[in-house]
């Protein structure tokens, strides 16, 4: 049994904070045992680790990120999302074909991904199947957990990212032989047809057969962009919307399913996201960097749909989920400025979107009630805590003004993590 | 004269970058002479300093910011403007009443400001005279240039807050006479009325005069929040608007005028914006924290209206001009997603109004082209620089991904800033 001593804050529900100044974390074998103010009596047996004076949060989770896409990072901004996918994100994507290209981005990627304490992520890799099992040992070897999918798309595209469904289903099959067997592996793998624009209604179709014949989880695209959307009402006109389309495939729901952005959801799509119990991965950042829209995440949550944040790189700029959360409030205030009566995100809603919300995706994740894994962040804010700030000002402010710099240790089930190697 | 050597990139106008490969920026007395590709030839006289490899840039300018809200950065996002004054900005304000509390926080404003490459600066303090002071001594100290305001105020704030008239004018001439002599000064006062809820007709008349009389620079904000404006309709019925009840009193580019925010600037202010010469301070991210709207900086530009940008600190929560880029850029992508008659902004675009269209308020600042000061930072971006980046692509990551880590030299008017200390 470890005891982790500091200043322990999560959201337990999404309107507030819990906070624990200086008390004791308890854990075993990876799993949160309690918060106590005082350790029991006889408490030899206990090894205390002593943060006194730091922040002790739950660990970040990205449930949308495309790694082959972290070249690109802060680049390539002028254009709307169809133009942008075909000009810059499809030539990039196709250099991952070469194994030695994709080592030196995702293990690059994979190590920031530590700096920035995201723990946990969502993860779309290319076309490629050995670039894809590359980014997933790396993962394992980080000792991180990552949901990563090998992306399955045969139209629209140029002929480097374009594969036969045989080669698609044999390719799944083969990530899954490697990575899916055992079940509380860290990384596993995710079906992952890009979005509709992508995938011709066959290969779809396959895809959905292989989630449910494995019982693997699904990511896509949702609903980000007007002119996207068009499109997919003109390739899917007998769907009665966007979110419908998936679901004709079995790609919506019928396993544990995750789709990014949902900028324009409403109505019947956001009743079939609810009744379904698709999580919607909301990417602010990328929403505004595309001139996508402004998600309505007020009316997700008063709606019970299950949420979380994703930094999508290259669309979004910035790989930190807590920058997520700030642009996550802003969006919702500048929703706000023009409708107010929708309140805007409070930092305790948003905290809990990111963490307790999100991580439901990966089981018992993002908070530390008794039976939650210790995915856990040690921040040492002493450089910004330079008056007399309250334990939550010192959060709020860690949050909008930190960085990478102030995270002293990261945890990933109960396992302190190490810097990953960038090769 | 000396010689800097590396990779120059400057905005001569907006709608193109300069970009110098491996070139030569020679500087005389702190005035930039020219750029080449090789040293002239009996070139004994010119000291090289080589930053081979490095970006050379111009340094940030901030054009409105509130040094006495600094310990409140990155906390409070909970309200709207007015509120938002009353709840914690006043409370804050306040205690600048004592020099010792004004030097801990103004000290680590000045480094802070420093740190992310802000040469320039146009600053609010308070109404407190002996803190401004102190504020001007530690730019003045520091070698970096700042016009900074003791704000004028009178009504509708506590009584700690509430200076008398004459108050007010004995302590502006003070400063006045202590700062203004000095034509080529680095620090100046400006005349600062904080808006016209704070102030009365005659507090506001008085403050027209002290700017004429002196010939010095105004600042205020203006039309950033809809309450804001209903309330100056009712404190003004005569005006025609918020920048013509300026106007009136002779605070409204009868001499060199900033304006803060201008969010819901259109029509006939907008006209008077631009026949009267003022620059507009773009606080995107302030705007978007309080709620208050997506400012128009497409028709500002359209319009040939001066702009610049600023961190609004604590409205803002980001000290760092180069993220005032990214979110003046993301806050016309949402204008545009929205309207798409108006194009977005682009990268030179942003970096222009933040070098050399703000830089016209403190004289020849903010450009490379003969006859500039030397205003510079040198970027060592080689850890974001793992790829075979364009030069342009490397400021692009530099401004989206980077922070004052990648900031390895600041030069203010010739003059290699070192780091200020905080007390």
């Amino acid at each position: 049994m470890k005891a982790y001593k500091g200043n322990i804050i999560f959201t337990k529900q999404k309107d507030k904070f819990e906070v624990y100044e200086n008390s004791f974390l308890l854990v075993d074998n990876g799993v949160v045992q309690s918060i106590v103010r005082e350790l029991p009596n006889g408490g030899d047996a206990i090894e205390v680790v002593d943060y006194t004076g730091k922040l002790i949060i739950p660990a970040m989770n990205d449930m949308h990120v495309h790694a082959p896409q972290y070249r690109n990072q802060g680049i390539a901004m002028d254009l709307e999302l169809l133009p942008w996918l075909n000009n810059y994100t499809f030539p990039e994507e196709s250099k991952f074909a070469e194994p030695a290209y994709a080592k030196r981005v995702y293990s690059r990627f994979v190590r920031d991904m530590w700096r920035e304490g995201t723990m946990r992520s969502v993860v779309f890799a290319t076309v490629h199947c050995e670039s894809t099992r590359l980014l997933m040992q790396l993962f394992e070897k980080s000792g991180m957990g990552a949901f990563v999918g090998k992306v399955d798309m045969n139209r629209n595209c140029p002929d480097a990212l374009k594969e036969t469904i045989e080669q698609s289903i044999r390719e799944n099959e083969a990530l899954v032989a490697e990575f899916g067997g055992e079940k509380n592996a860290l990384v596993k793998p995710i079906i992952t047809p890009r979005f509709i624009p992508s995938c011709t209604p066959e290969l779809l179709s396959a895809c959905g057969k292989l989630a449910a014949k494995h019982s693997l989880p699904v990511q896509s695209h949702l609903s980000e962009n007007t002119q996207e959307m068009a499109l997919v009402r003109e390739l899917e006109p007998d769907s009665r919307n966007y979110g419908d389309a998936y679901f004709k495939y079995g790609l919506f729901g019928q396993t544990p399913t995750i789709m990014a952005h949902c900028v324009w959801t409403r109505g019947e799509e956001l009743e079939l996201i609810k009744n379904n119990n698709v999580m919607v991965a909301h990417c602010p950042t990328s929403n505004m960097n595309l001139a996508s829209g402004l998600a309505p995440v007020r009316s997700f949550l008063d709606n019970n749909i299950r949420i979380g944040l994703g930094s999508d790189i290259s669309g979004g700029h910035e790989l930190s989920i807590f920058r997520m959360m700030v642009y996550a409030i802003q969006t919702s205030k500048i929703r706000y400025s023009v409708d107010k009566s929708r309140p805007f995100l409070t930092l305790s809603e948003v905290f809990w979107i990111a963490t307790k919300s999100a991580g439901t995706f990966f089981g018992r994740v993002g908070s530390f009630e008794p039976g939650y894994e210790f995915d856990a962040l040690v921040i040492d804010d002493s450089e910004l805590n330079f008056d007399d700030y309250s334990l939550l000002s010192r959060l709020e402010r860690f949050i909008y003004l930190g960085d990478d710099r102030y995270i002293m240790h990261r945890f990933c089930r109960g396992v302190e993590i190490k810097e990953p190697c960038v090769l």
